[in-house]
């Protein structure tokens, strides 16, 4: 049995990360993922908190048929801490999927085995080009999955991200 | 669709941790499980990470046949921001299950409807007799879901427990 | 113009505070009144938040007839920092009142001047048999000002306290 | 009674908060005011200790006839806890005055009433401004109630700043 | 070259600390000593500050003929980081040792080399001892090295320690 | 008998900071040199370990024939307690030397005496500029003293540079 791990901050969770997860769930058994940033929310970068991207990602892997865990990692501001407070607060994992070079050049200096998925089109799916869209009065609701739109309209996720925005 | 939230240290989770939620399984349609005190591990109190912890629920909770969201939360040791941390950190929730009256009265405090189940019984029942039963060489593994031994058997629980009992 | 210091926890505010003030109030000219472990609240120990014990003394010194200045000071958990922990979050003082001996130490070493007001009768006025005749359901309104009374009665804290006294 | 909460950095006070008080004191009883950002100082933009501004804002409101409860504030870095950090440390109030775009939709998610007072007139009145003008050696007495201008002489705030701003 | 690692509170450091760090300068060329709770001072069990305690360490071992490297260490209360916490404050060591068992465990699951130097005898040798002697007014110069008794004379030790010790 | 002290963030410890501190040695008998943003590496800016500058700084300085304290320094993000931050963690000084303004200016506020030491050569001598060097595949090997270049190919400092640079 093998366990996979990837992070991400998720603001919001999009068809790019889904796309990895998908091919990362057909070299694992189980996949842990974690929601970093955990603390950061009602920002102009952060706008969803720790709990409503948790929400996100489980339903959006529902269909995954594979064991998922999500645990919220807040920032630690210690790179030489980091890989051992993720490894505290998530489930054992054999291999690490992540393709930032920070994560990578951690989980390593630690010993751990990283593969770098090949990186999703960045341009049509990205955190921050979804956020723009979302101020921006365009459509966004076709670059997540269909879980997210449910999330984000329940909460009232663009209104919150519109009026944070007016503050310089 | 409700969703109800409850919380415990579960160090480790047990067979009353076990029945107080299938009892809540059939009154809600989602659980929200808060692993508390999430940052400590490794005291004879508190043996087991915040992952491990995660591991032995979520892999016990498998057959539930309901939608289940395990957040690892960190003490914060403000009693007053307490019920904000915990909601930052899961996803929303319309329901409290605790028999804890500074659970209880916190959320109370913050305008949430708090539900005590009957009490599981503690005696033969509780992570502190169950840590005590470890140290002393007795048997505990029937008072643990199957899944639960195999996690504490996989990290050496028991070893570890028993080694760090040697500080004072 | 001299200005004088005074730190207490005040769970809660009583009559033997007010008495030590109203003599502190006859040698200076203000005073600057720091609220002690501020982030706690909703403990055995420690009922009532910052905010709340503000409101207390504010309004039981409102007829001392000198400008006070009531300052939230957190907890920091490193004595060699406390002075200037306090120092930056209170208007600058000429001297301190205070009869802890760890108070006293700290404020001299850092080359303060410390007076020691003759000890309030520490049987009849403490906030630990307030605490407790509060919860032992007997008479405590005669202990603390009038202004305290009406504070507490307006946040239900005889409630709160015998709510959270429950726990273990 | 109603009780209002108004919150800043104070960096330093001016005749713009000022304004904006003395028309709250129209609509409330007592003002609850927060000073924010409570733990920086000797920073280009935070000059002064929380307890610098608690000095400058309760002496430029001593006449305005109203019971008045100024509580440092210090960041919490978390801003879905950021409403319970606030009224932990702060007398209940029943409605909040800020024309900030994210202080009103933190209290707003969290069931207080807000309301807008009109802005002051932002460009000769704001914090910045004046701490340009002090460090460009120009006139700034003017723009701040005159207990300012004592405090931030008694203190040398102006050699403070002139000295901080050499640092890169 | 070997480095190897030493950790205590060395409150104050004695000349049980000694004996074992001249055994252990036999087996290494290079020695890390690690000053624990380092954020802790003016406490009963905790009186002096960690610069004090670097200070007796340093001018303890200058006879010592091998290079040192003298780091405080403050807590970080979480187990799980506290190994990854130490490497980072440290230069690399290649082995440690100790006689706590939770270091050892912490150290070993980590995958240190750990060695567990003969106990030096802890009745005549403890911090505890010396500091209720210096409380009780009893001789303890001669269970420490001389340059302790010379750091201690010059920063009032003592009478710190005695004056800490009225506050309950 | 005199101790001077001294703060950098030698990220990494050059040419220029060796030279400082030879004329400080003429000055002072002891030095006492404080790590500052101990708690940063693996950063752009900060790509060294507390631990890893600690070695750095007493293997270069380990032919000065001054007895020498090297201290880790954590940011504690509040400059008004800064100084007694920094005291605690150190060995008792009886001066400063620093030519930062901010350094200066808390020093002085706090009543120590602060020498400023001529400027060395900016231009050739900046950790700055001897990361971009590193990051450019450029010689910068003799702006260090011998022993820091043995210690970042120890590390494989360049390397892990190198790998973060590419993270945005």
């Amino acid at each position: 049995m093998t366990r996979g791990f990837y992070i991400g901050r998720f603001q919001p969770y999009h068809n790019g990360h889904q796309a990895v997860l998908e091919r990362v769930a057909k070299a694992v058994d189980e996949i842990v993922i974690g929601v970093g940033s955990a603390q950061l929310s009602h920002e102009l970068g952060n706008p969803f908190t720790a709990g409503e991207r948790v929400l996100m990602i489980t339903r959006s892997l529902a269909s995954l048929g594979r064991p998922i865990y999500v645990s919220p990692i807040e920032d630690i501001q210690r790179n030489a801490l980091w890989v051992s407070h993720v490894r505290s607060m998530t489930p054992p994992f054999d291999c690490v999927f992540s393709s930032n070079p920070l994560v990578m050049r951690l989980f390593a200096e630690a010993g751990h085995t990283v593969h770098c998925p090949d990186m999703y089109e960045r341009q049509t799916h990205s955190g921050t080009g979804i956020r723009k869209r979302m101020l921006a009065g365009q459509s966004w609701e076709h670059l997540v999955p269909p879980a997210v739109v449910g999330v984000i309209r329940e909460i009232d996720g663009v209104g919150r991200l519109r009026q944070i925005a007016e503050s310089d």
